[in-house]
């Protein structure tokens, strides 16, 4: 069995996101990056190349040169998924020439800039019915996919309440200057879009909430702050959610929870049982009931089932981390390129995106006109 | 220094109640209860007295009889401070009786089961300037009167942000088969008013908020669920609410969090520091910073204000529970009763038990009126 | 049913000890304080009485008067119990006495200076078969009953391994100094006798290993640290231990444990699962199997056995701590007094309080002998 | 830059330690696998090779073929690091080869089967001068860098006591039975050696000991446990350690330590402050002082130093596992490859490897004489 083919947008120099996704790439040995466009400067993207000791035959100068010549190869040689990591407002027009071009896309999230691109690129993707999978990558954590798979099996029974948290303190140094609040690029519109608070981290308590639930968001209502008339963006926001009548919950978000690292948690109450989740202790899964004592959930043990003990690659008490998460995105990418059998949710899909984008746009909305109830019905 | 001549009104029985406010008050060997009226039950009461060691002699037959008996003493022999435990609708009658009567009253919550009622009091309260405590036992932890003081003192700079959470799990039990919920009578408006979740435990946590933080809520917008449409009351809410223009942030309350038993979480972020708090760990505060590791603060040691080393009992490492809080609301009555020197926020005022019924109200109108903001500005 | 009449030799002035026992006895309305000696000083003795409220008519000027003029009276009005909270020198000649003439005794702990005293105690207590209570507080705890509970039921299975820990740093700040560590009397063997650390806080631990497993220490060797030349008594040891031939285990006190507070940890491992425990969240009990999710077991709730339900005053959630702790003990106490049906274990006994001795004596003649075994059998 | 040539021995087929160092050269783009032995057998061997995407052109047919073979290459060519990945006994002749011919090795722990291999490769590697790894994986958290540059830096002050816990239950559930035991190969002295518990996992917190405290042991007392008389080898064993006359401390260790799963925790006490650390949650190090609150230091903050901030990839609060830990130790051995500056400590050494075979002969040489004190001093 051959490594799939993989070229790379973006995600050189010194970008975290590459290393991420490079290193996840290679851990279960299912992928070898064959080329890409690293770096707009083509002198830097040979650099580059050179320096993660890939070969610069298919180091391309520019994207057009990629797509010409990588479109132009035979099946046999062409790469079998291209990797998406430039700016969020290059992810829409690179995403639309790949799946016009036939190319599986693994692409970061935010999915595009608007709605509409998304619903674009969602339309194409099904004419294609090429593989895209949107990075949401803390859906990767075998504690996320056990919670998933308890829920699915009806381990907690019907849902009734539910409760996300993304809260960071990243802002809370620059956002009381003036001066310095106006250089943040994530609160220039032109660069972010319309939100930053909710754009960019909201977005993952709202793919997580759909992702663990099997259900999704029906209505919003959100109260977003910018904590300053002179700035345009939202960097804090409260959003209550309705998955059905009497299905009720919130998610919130901040980049001014000060203090707060990457603090995001999770917690669905069902009739039967509950379950708890936070990221800065992955490997940590909380299963409450009415009256038996709650249980600490851990991976790689006897008791998990096949869902999360395929993403765990060591024995019980080994932390993996978020490494790890983005490797099984890729696993489950790969195992979709070769057409093995998987589990339910072992990528989110462009389905995701999209929901991912209108999300943002109706929480805007719901702000806008004065935190009112907006629908999240599919159109 | 002679103790306290202390009356208590319910509390009889196997009350739970009344246990907590009888071990609070001989805490720190300030109060001896010398009578009351225990149990409407006149044997009741009288047994309940000789199993408590309490002298039957100013044991009361009814509150009539306690009042006129009581009120008709030379004041060095009348009681001091009534304590009046008895079911919620018995608080207005009883307490207004109190004022009229001069006596200092440490009443439970909620106050009255109207705003209304509440406002009443406190103008009696005002008039007669008597000592009225209303006991958010939660208060009274070290803990949390050093976050109070921590803030006051200007030690995590102006605040932006206030998170509170009250998840309790008690009713889901009970509140998915319509027999067993139609004789729950926290959910039959005839005895529980007109909020379950919010009156019972949301109110504690709003409490909470105005507390530490020493500002207060100017608007709020709920999302109640009653879950049934034929259960009345209210079993769970999230509320936003705003502390001013831009300070913001939510309570939010449930008595369906599956599994949950009395967590009450706290979080508080300025633009120089955060602090955490959670009352199932009551001895644990954290201090987060942007730029420092964050700190674990806890009772009784050299690094500890006043206002929380006043209120520990023993050393570092000995850990004072529920009882102990409770415990430090009696003394700062105490010393409010005697005169002595005391720090701020001692003991919860009946202007703090008048907010709380303000808060009920307002909730359930919002929710009401279709989850709008409503103004908590005091007429 | 009238309450125990109580007597207490020492706990005035400031005693953290004297708050302890005096709140604890009032906690289940068992106990009235009816007389003693809380000092040694006549005039401070009487003020205090004041100060607590009690009369003084039965405080006497010092321990003969007491023992003369108590021993005197009618069994209907003489004390029922007396405790003992006076400096660990004259627990022996007081406790004789009280013994001698009959009195139940509440005893704090250590029990003597020396297992010779100690076993002369036990040897009267046979005699007179009174009821003689040892004060290990940290076995009042309802998880630690809990894990004892479970561990008479089997549900572990047969113990192999024991690991427990008291680390307190509180010596630290003074025992680099020789100056500051000259002052200190629990470093003066006239006051302390043979041991710090291990008298003072190895002894519970000791007890803790013995109550839970219901198994005794047949054999140890210890690791005693002075840290410096010219200071007498240990302050750090660490202490191998066996229970039976297989059974093996450690036992590592500490009051050099930077930074620690009062840091109790107890682990017991048996065939079947294994039981751990902290002092400082002692409302946390961690039930862990090899093939099952480790659970959290929390008093107050409904899976709870009665052995730990009947210590728990409030529903879940509701923290206690030592006070209610101690609570229990003199709970426990007043079953006995009363012939009321108890649980195992309700307290420590005086044969608890003899095997404290011992263990002292044996670890110091272990350490002094080169670090070799010594029998822990009973003679 | 060109990625290092590494070549591989052992880690084939479902091999786990071959899934980590595999991935762990990987993570920072500094080596590329180019060959080696991964299986005995050669059908296996290549059919993994392919699996992993390794050209098959330097994959051996045994170790003889691959020594004989990349000796001969010229040095633009030739492998210039080697793993050894292979089952224990087969370290020392690999090694050894490895070094006669002049190879740079990165070899598992244990590094071999007795003190005398050990203290032979020690004395070829210094002839040599070669690059010499023995992979104590634990070392390479940030956390535990932290750790010892922290220390290093007096930051604790002069250390007291040092209390490390290695505690793992996996062999609970075999233990028990007769038959299931004799089965078990780390129990078998022909492939296991002379322990089975302190060989395998007591070797890493002795380690651990010295690496972070930059002290070294001088004389221990060990108690083991085989649990029953027909297992030869322990299974669990406490261990006294003095590493001054007055710096006393103790390592433990266990495989019966029921329900625990990779439980290390080291504890460093100093006359300044301690230092608390624990692999399963391997993001936080507690740091206490007798005056202040304790503060959590996590990885990829302002406030680290850059020994820490070196081995972490992501911002604070992604946690980083595993992987990562053993991805450091390779980008140190890397660095040392590349003779890049680097931080002390960054790859664990031959000469710990020696100190770790060393540890395992003295603690059985000490349990075998009755558990008396043994050197621990180089001669």
């Amino acid at each position: 069995m051959s490594k799939i083919r993989l070229g790379v947008l973006g995600g050189g120099g010194d970008s975290l996101i590459g290393v991420l996704h490079r290193v996840a790439s290679f851990m279960y040995d299912r992928y070898e990056i064959v080329g890409g466009v690293f770096n707009p400067n083509y002198d830097e993207n040979i650099k580059f190349a050179k320096q993660i000791g890939i070969s610069t035959e298919r180091v391309y100068e520019n994207f057009e040169k990629f797509i010409n010549e990588e479109a132009a190869k035979p099946e046999s040689e062409r790469m079998e998924a291209v990797s998406v990591l430039t700016p969020n407002f290059l992810h829409f027009p690179m995403a639309k020439k790949l799946l016009e071009n036939g190319f599986n896309v693994i692409c970061e999230k935010p999915l595009t800039t608007s709605l509409e691109e998304a619903k674009e690129l969602e339309a194409l993707q099904k004419k294609n019915n090429t593989i895209f999978a949107v990075t949401y990558t803390y859906t990767g954590y075998p504690m996320v996919r056990e919670m998933k798979n308890m829920i699915a099996n009806g381990i907690i029974g019907e849902i009734h309440k539910v409760d996300l948290q993304y809260y960071q303190g990243w802002i809370n140094p620059v956002i009381h200057d003036k001066e310095k609040r106006s250089k943040v690029w994530r609160l220039d519109p032109k660069k972010a879009g319309i939100s930053s608070c909710i754009g960019d981290i909201g977005t993952h308590i709202f793919n997580m909430v759909e992702y663990v639930t099997g259900m999704e968001v029906k209505e919003l209502l959100s109260d977003l702050n910018t904590l300053y008339d002179d700035n345009p963006l939202d960097i804090d926001g409260s959003i209550l959610i309705r998955m059905s009548d009497k299905v009720k919950g919130l998610l919130r978000a901040s980049q001014i929870a000060t203090g707060d690292e990457n603090n995001i948690t999770v917690a669905i109450y069902g009739r039967k049982g509950a379950l708890k989740w936070e990221q800065e202790n992955p490997n940590y899964l909380y299963f409450l009931k009415d009256d038996e004592p709650r249980r600490l959930i851990k991976p790689g043990n006897v008791y998990n089932t096949d869902v999360s003990l395929d993403g765990t690659k060591l024995p019980a008490g080994h932390p993996e981390g978020i490494f790890d998460a983005m490797g099984n995105i890729y696993k489950g990418v790969a195992k979709a390129l070769r057409g093995e059998k998987s589990f339910s949710g072992e990528f989110p899909t462009i389905y995701e995106g999209v929901r991912g984008m209108m999300f943002i746009e109706k929480v805007v909305e719901s702000n806008k006109k004065g935190n009112v109830w907006i629908s999240m019905e599919n159109q």
